[in-house]
C-alpha cells in the first residue's frame, strides 16, 4: 500500500527523526511504498497568503476560501500545494507526526493543512441540503484513506490523563484528529504518543519502536476511531446537533464518538 | 492602560480588518494606548526554527527548548522574537484576533506563540518541587495581565454548540485560552465570537461592534475564566491530576474551571 509520513520536527538528531527514519524503514521492508514530506527539510512556507495564488486579481479584495476555490478549480495553485495534494491522492495512509507545541501541532504543520486543504478539495464539496451538508465527516475526498498521528510531548502521560492538568490528550487531539483528518473523509486511527521525551533512554526507545512497528503492521486492519458521519442520521441538518436520542444528555467532544 | 491588539489575517479588507480598526479606534477613544501586532503585514516569520537562533554552534544538535533558553538568557534572540516580547511586557490587556481555520488558530499566530514563548520566559520557570510544579497555571510573566479572544468562524453558532458536530466552541479554544494564555499567568475572559461571517450585513455588523465595544469598556473589570490554579491546592504535585474530592467523578476540560 501507499504511505505518506508527514513530519513536522526542525532537527532530524531529534527523537521525532529517529521515529521518523524508523517508520519509513518499518513500513518499506514490508513491502509498502513510502513517501515523505519532511516539512521542515522542504522548508515548506506555513503561512496562507494571496501569494499563494499568483494569478488572481491583485486588486480584488483576497478571499482565503474563495481565491482558493478558483485556484484550485482553474489549476492555478502553486507548484508546492499542488504535490502536496498528489501524495495525498497517491496515498492509502497517511501519518502525521509532530512534536506537541503549546498543546496541538507545531506552525508549520498547521500551515500544511491550511494551505493544501483547498476549498473543492478538503472542504466546499458535495450537495447542501436537509438530509446531507456537504461531503464532510465520514465523506469527502479522502474517504476510503486512512490517518494516524504520532505524538510526542515533554509532559508526562499523567498531566495529560481525564483529569490531569492539561487536559486529556485525546480532546486536545480532537480538534486534528476529527476537524482535520476525519472532516475530509479519512477513517482515523487512534494515536501513537510518547511522553516525558526527555526520558528517553535506549530501554525505552527499544520498548517504542516495538509497539511504533506493532501499529504500523495493523495500519490497514486496525479499528478507526468510530466517529459519528454527519449525515448519517445521527445529526439535525442543518442545525448539525446531535439528535436528542443520541448520547442523550451528554455534551462535548466525546458525544461524537459512538460505542 | 496598555493594550496590545494582534490579528493574524491577511487582508486588511475583511471583516477581521474591520474589527481591529474598530478596537483600535475604541480602545484609543477610551483613553488606552493601542499597540499592534499586524502578524499578515507584518510578514511574521512563522515557523521556528535553527535560524532563530543566530548564534548558536550550528553544528550542535538543535533543542527548541534549550536553544530558546541560552538565546533568551544571554540576550541572544532575534530582533523580532524580542520587540514581540517587550510588547507582551508593555501590555496590561493582550487580544488575540483571528479566524477560525480547520477548528484553530492561523499558522502565523501558532508561530507567533511559539517563537515568542522562549523557555525562561513563557515556560520553564519558577521552582519544582512538592507542592509547586513552576509558575504555571495561574502563575508566570503575565500574572496580572488579562487577555481575551476575538474569533470569528464561517460555521452557524449551532454548529459549535454543546452537541454540535464541530465540538463546543469553549472546548475547541480551551488549548488557547487555558495552555497558551493561563498557562504563563495571563487571566483570560471569555472570548468574544463572531458565526456565520459571510452572512454579516449591515445590521449584524452594527450589532456585533456594539457588543465588542461593551467588552472592550469592561476589559479591566470583567470577571475572567475561573481556571485553577496549578499550585493552588486542587491538583496532586507532580502528577498534576486533580485531587480526587474536586469535581469528584468528572472528566474532561471543564473540570480545569470551578464555579
Amino acid at each position: 500500500m501507499n504511505v505518506l509520513l508527514v513530519i513536522a520536527h526542525p532537527e532530524p538528531a531529534s527523537l521525532n527523526g529517529s521515529l521518523h527514519r524508523f517508520m519509513a524503514d518499518h513500513l518499506t521492508a514490508a513491502g509498502h511504498s513510502v513517501r515523505v514530506s519532511d516539512l521542515y527539510a522542504m522548508r515548506w512556507k506555513p503561512a496562507l497568503d494571496a501569494d499563494d495564488f499568483p494569478t488572481r486579481d491583485a486588486a480584488a479584495r483576497f478571499d482565503p476560501a474563495l481565491d482558493s476555490r478558483d485556484a484550485y478549480m482553474n489549476g492555478t495553485q502553486t507548484a508546492d500545494i499542488a504535490a502536496e495534494q498528489d501524495k495525498l491522492r497517491w496515498a492509502d495512509a497517511v501519518i502525521l507526526q509532530f512534536p506537541l507545541w503549546w498543546y496541538s501541532m507545531p506552525a508549520i504543520l498547521k500551515g500544511w493543512i491550511e494551505r493544501i486543504y483547498a476549498y473543492g478539495f478538503a472542504y466546499g464539496v458535495g450537495e447542501h441540503s436537509d438530509t446531507h451538508w456537504g461531503d464532510r465527516f465520514g465523506e469527502g475526498v479522502m474517504a476510503g484513506k486512512r490517518a494516524m498521528l504520532v505524538v510526542t510531548a515533554g509532559g508526562w502521560a499523567s498531566h495529560y490523563a481525564p483529569r490531569g492538568v492539561n487536559g486529556p490528550m485525546e480532546d486536545l487531539l480532537f480538534p486534528i484528529q476529527h476537524g482535520i483528518l476525519y472532516y475530509p473523509g479519512f477513517d482515523v486511527l487512534p494515536p501513537y504518543l510518547v511522553y516525558r521525551t526527555h526520558k528517553i533512554d535506549e530501554a525505552a526507545y527499544a520498548r517504542i519502536t516495538q509497539e511504533l512497528g506493532e501499529r504500523l503492521d495493523t495500519l490497514f486492519s486496525a479499528e478507526p476511531i468510530p466517529f459519528r458521519r454527519q449525515n448519517g442520521g445521527d445529526y439535525d441538518i442543518p442545525a448539525l446537533t446531535l439528535r436528542e436520542h443520541i448520547a442523550s444528555g451528554r455534551t462535548g467532544f466525546a458525544v461524537h464518538t459512538s460505542g
